[in-house]
């Protein structure tokens, strides 16, 4: 792989689109040898439309999608990314996504892209309402450049989820713990964070508990002690999270899924945004009040997950 | 205008796409005359791929939208979707609409269309990540029949919201009383509502009030008076619901938009779903408990509904 530098625009050097969009037919097809998964992935350019005004993605953000970071042609976090993309099914009521049809795009996906860090995107839809078939794509994105977050952290405020922590419970048709392509709230969080001067959001539940970030997983530190907010508080499972813990057990630190509330987020003596490209990016500000981190085990932890081949 | 029949496959009986598309380029352009305007409103097929898999429709469900019926080439409540459009795009940090452009679309696709009764879908969405430019669409369709729901009625569950009747004050970023394309959880209630063997469902607040359905306003009736929740509850303000009361109103009951409790719901004389393709449908269970409605005033005023000129 070269190691082409991408422009704002969106090109390399070279001139060349380096976004790689495959789209999946019949994403959802069941027992398919090779050379009939090979056949369904097909190659198309990001900068053409692909997708119909009736697809139901667009009508109504009927649909799931999962992230995951690729280095050096590696997808971290691979199968984890797939069970959640299962998981995020079952909870729509969608079919199953043929994960080997996925596995598919992501291989070729990647193996068609010249940089050596990736952000790869699998997307699933219910396709064209009555039409009786989904839609499903793989798309493979130069990585940003996250040194600035990664270093200096970022300033954080908290915001009223409005559910509470038990509605993945109580009332699962509100589809919390789903990954799902209905994000507006996600985007719009994030302009109001900007409004308050800051740069990422976490979730507080409406009765008072820390749940998790628009597009990452709260980790917080107490001493050699590290906390997440528990995933039945409808949530996601956080899969650099997981590395991030694993990475801790490994090296003498203890870890923890329990409910969190807003006090001990401001009592940890760390708090990590931690997500799949991102990995982890240390909070410097909650609510503008200015805060510190273990600089030390950040360093060691991010170096353990940007490089990770798990 | 013909009155050609539509199959369930989507055709007419004359074989052709009943269904009509236009695409509006720069769908919120300002200060345009009326030769740009005509323009930039472009037909489209709809059985073609029209957008990005990169658009925030797709990726986030970031876009607003709104439907509306139309008679023999009039568009009902044509003035109320407007604003209604206009409002939601201010509650997302959306550009303007630019509403001459959509009357453009909305007139050139009715008059495209052979049909009678139509469906017209406006559509406006953040556009592609970075691009600083909107996408917008206008549908056309053929109306479904609805006369089986009008006559007979609906049974209807009611679901937890999972949010308090008053979060579109204290947290607007949750975008309640915005018509998002973030509707995942419309369809999913729907699957619920399936599931306990029932047709529609109406939302309750988690703190115990009646909001609305997914794709309607609840109306009840106590004797000469008619109640509708008021909108101060982060639902939308009813466009069908509005005609419902001036019909009301000019016949000589009183109406009023209040709080409402479940209680309430169920000790009503009448309940209605009030939208703007379907009109109203009378709710003829609720919850597995059966119930009756005033047969005379349904007639009357859905007759007045589906003719209505304004």
């Amino acid at each position: 792989m070269s190691t082409a530098e991408t422009n704002p625009a969106g090109t390399t050097t070279d001139g060349a689109d380096p976004r790689v969009l495959f789209m999946l037919d019949d994403p959802t097809q069941t027992g398919t040898d090779a050379s009939t998964l090979a056949s369904s992935v097909r190659r198309a350019d990001p900068a053409d439309p692909q997708i119909s005004v009736l697809d139901l993605a667009v009508t109504r953000g009927d649909g799931i999608f999962e992230t995951l970071d690729a280095i050096d042609g590696f997808g971290q976090a691979l199968e984890p990314h797939l069970a959640r993309l299962e998981n995020s099914a079952r909870l729509l009521d969608l079919p199953a996504p043929c994960l080997d049809l996925y596995r598919e795009g992501i291989r070729q996906g990647i193996a068609a892209s010249t940089h050596p860090r990736l952000s790869v995107k699998l997307v699933l839809t219910r396709g064209i309402e009555g039409a009786g078939r989904c839609t499903g794509w793989v798309f493979v994105d130069p990585e940003p450049d996250f040194t600035e977050a990664r270093t200096h952290g970022l300033k954080v405020v908290t915001l009223d989820r409005g559910y509470r922590h038990d509605v993945a419970q109580t009332s699962p048709w509100l589809l919390q713990g789903a990954k799902t392509l209905s994000y507006a709230v996600n985007k719009s969080v994030y302009r109001e964070a900007e409004r308050r001067g800051a740069d990422d959001v976490i979730f507080i539940s409406s009765d008072g508990f820390v749940l998790e970030g628009p597009t990452s997983t709260a980790v917080l530190q107490f001493g050699r002690h590290l906390v997440t907010p528990s995933t039945d508080q409808g949530i996601l499972a956080g899969t650099a999270q997981a590395a991030f813990f694993e990475y801790a057990e490994a090296n003498g630190l203890t870890t923890e899924y329990r409910t969190v509330t807003p006090d001990e987020l401001r009592a940890a003596d760390s708090v990590w945004l931690a997500s799949s490209v991102r990995q982890i990016v240390p909070v410097v500000e909650i609510d503008g009040v200015a805060r510190g981190f273990d600089a030390e085990l950040h360093a060691a932890a991010l170096d353990y997950l940007v490089t990770r081949r798990s």
